[in-house]
């Protein structure tokens, strides 16, 4: 079951009761040996109790062993005890498991602003640590997945040149609909050698060019976290900078695929929005029009109801505050340009676009004319599903 | 029937035919003597074709004598047609109703895109003057409503130094379910005698504590416009500080009103969250963390579905951008604290709020501690209403 995970890793879940479904809803990855450790967290100002521990650790800079995950409960906006809390989740896994708690990193999604109910934490925990080892890279990432439609992993092989490593993402992260749970918690793990630096900068690298490209409903979430555990089981180890760049690569590649498997969650529900800014005078300009396109409901709702009302569209670049001359902006939607330099196309292209508005993806490209900017964001439609799964999502 | 109406303005409507209903969609008042002007408009990169029009004409500074407004075509994103169709509107209503072009100020709401409907636009221009002096504030109002529920008029009778006067303000925009509309289109007469530079400033001053405290989607139109016209038909002028304080009183006052109106538009289908920052650094940032709170779709589909998951809230504060320390920060939800200094409320208090969730007006207080910056905003809900009536809208 385990040979999935990359070498020296093993996986074990629970059912611990935090959802009332009976599946399971904790698990623990656990290294063989000390594993160099990389962090990135969300930027919202109140982080939940496990983001600041986990920040905390990494700060130390030493190794670390396993990683804690949970669903059902954040232990996020729950003060001074959701800390007291956290550290004492990590002080009985460590116990079960003979590892000391700062070995531990700890990582949890669900309902903001209850307490972990730690009865539940003491029961589950034996069962926990005995399946240590029977679970493979599915397993572990249902334990943490919430109201996702699927569970989000992908392994890769890398030839370096000291020889065969492995890469493993595991994710949990609704996009389509249920931005509910924007929380997105992501493990990585390696068997390749590789030293603290270069390895935390390759995921800032990384997740810029992925899960920050990816946009739901801009609700940043208290939780958000992305871990990656490297433990060199492998023998091999990365040094020069050639095995550093196909290491990278390998990391960008897969989460840029994990992250598109959070936009496309809604199987069947909904539709994915590429929206490409070019022509931006920077390409923080470019980032602006695209996030104000990408997190506008106007526009979300139309293309929900496959409707090719573009000025919608054009309005969101209006307001996002990037700089252009609007006499020269041109807009294109499933590449059937509708306004060229400031004026609208009115051609006899309706039902065409209203066909090509059936489909899952929609692409829509923004040329503002005043750079060489350029940025693209994948974002979800807004439609009933993300109503309903939202309005009454606690109980 | 034009009794309500400032003295010295008549108003006359047509059904023109650019919305299917067969309802009033075009609107005109005509003063019997030149007004004085202010007007603003949307921030949009993309003006409408009739802001470009009325703002070239406001800068010019004389008086004006009409207003001529239309539903169902927006006349935004049209081009420089777009603009040589806006101006050929006034010269037909100029020439019927014996004015030039440049008396009239054009403003217009609807489908954005598509160009003027100009075979249209001369078939109804005859019977819109004709019809001048028969309506009322309500029927002009009617002629410029899309999805409103109801339309949005009020008066008031003002006691100046030296007598009496009127004031009228007509309003288009629906608020809690039609945000597509958020167009919003306001136009104020008054039979009081000003002068141009008090008259505009006390209309920036009045739209800062009221229109722009309003929220409902967040996205500006290309259309947004207020305008502003005093015809002194009622022999009074306004000069003095104290006659200037009471017409700015009382303009503030009714637009206040109406804007209360745009957020109440969708009867019996949403909730109005009134969100109250205080303690903020300055008012920048409560402005900031209002805006955060009430843009936030997780927000505003928790309180559409009744539900006090509060945590939603306290994160959009923690992302709005606002400068604070997240262990100070309190928030009540319907006046019962659900956060305290950073601590979460855990008291017994969830069938109460789920009784007050079911009231038409939530109210979210936030304190940051962190100064005496203060702000408030009025945000719509967000429910299956404002997804039904935005995926399809232009069918």
């Amino acid at each position: 079951m385990t040979d999935d995970l990359p070498k020296g890793f093993r996986a074990g879940t629970a059912a611990a009761g935090f959802k009332t479904t009976g599946r399971d809803d904790l698990g623990l990855i656990v290294s063989d040996r000390p594993a160099v450790a990389a962090g990135l967290f969300t930027q919202n100002a109140f982080k939940a109790a496990p983001v600041l521990v986990c920040q905390e650790l990494l700060r130390r800079g030493g190794p670390v062993l396993a990683v804690l995950a949970n669903s059902g409960q954040a232990n996020a906006c729950t003060g001074d005890e959701g800390i007291v809390n956290c550290r004492a989740t990590q002080l009985l896994a460590a116990q079960a498991a003979g590892l000391a708690p700062n070995d531990i990193l700890p990582i949890s999604t669900g309902v903001i602003g209850a307490q972990l109910r730690m009865n539940l934490w003491r029961a589950a925990i034996p069962a926990l640590v005995q399946s240590l080892g029977r679970r493979d890279a599915e397993g572990f990432t249902r334990a943490f997945m919430t109201t996702d439609a699927f569970p989000k992993f992908a392994s890769r092989d890398i030839g370096l040149s000291g020889g065969g490593a492995r890469l493993t993402v595991m994710a949990k992260g609704a996009g389509m609909i249920c931005p509910n749970m924007a929380t997105m918690l992501c493990v990585a793990l390696t068997d390749a050698a590789t030293e603290r630096e270069p390895w935390q900068a390759m995921f800032r690298r990384a997740v810029a060019f992925t899960f920050n490209r990816v946009s739901v409903d801009g609700d940043t979430s208290t939780n958000d976290t992305i871990l990656g555990l490297a433990n060199g089981a492998s023998g091999v180890a990365v040094q020069s900078p050639a095995d550093l760049a196909l290491l990278e690569e390998a990391l960008t590649g897969i989460l840029g695929q994990v992250a598109h498997m959070l936009v496309m969650d809604g199987e069947g529900a909904g539709r994915v929005i590429h929206i490409t800014a070019r022509g931006a005078a920077d390409e923080t300009d470019a980032e602006r029009v695209a996030r104000s396109v990408g997190h506008s409901q106007l526009v979300k709702t139309a293309i929900y109801g496959g409707d090719a009302n573009w000025g919608r569209i054009v309005t969101a670049v209006g307001y996002s505050g990037a700089r252009f001359d609007p006499d020269r902006v041109s807009m294109a939607l499933c590449g059937v340009e509708r306004f060229c330099h400031g004026q609208p196309v009115n051609d006899d292209q309706e039902a065409r676009l209203a066909e090509l508005l059936r489909g899952k993806d929609v692409t829509v490209e923004i040329d503002l004319c005043a750079g060489s900017g350029e940025y693209t964001l994948q974002a979800s439609d807004l439609g009933h599903e993300y109503v309903s799964l939202n309005a009454d999502y606690r109980s």
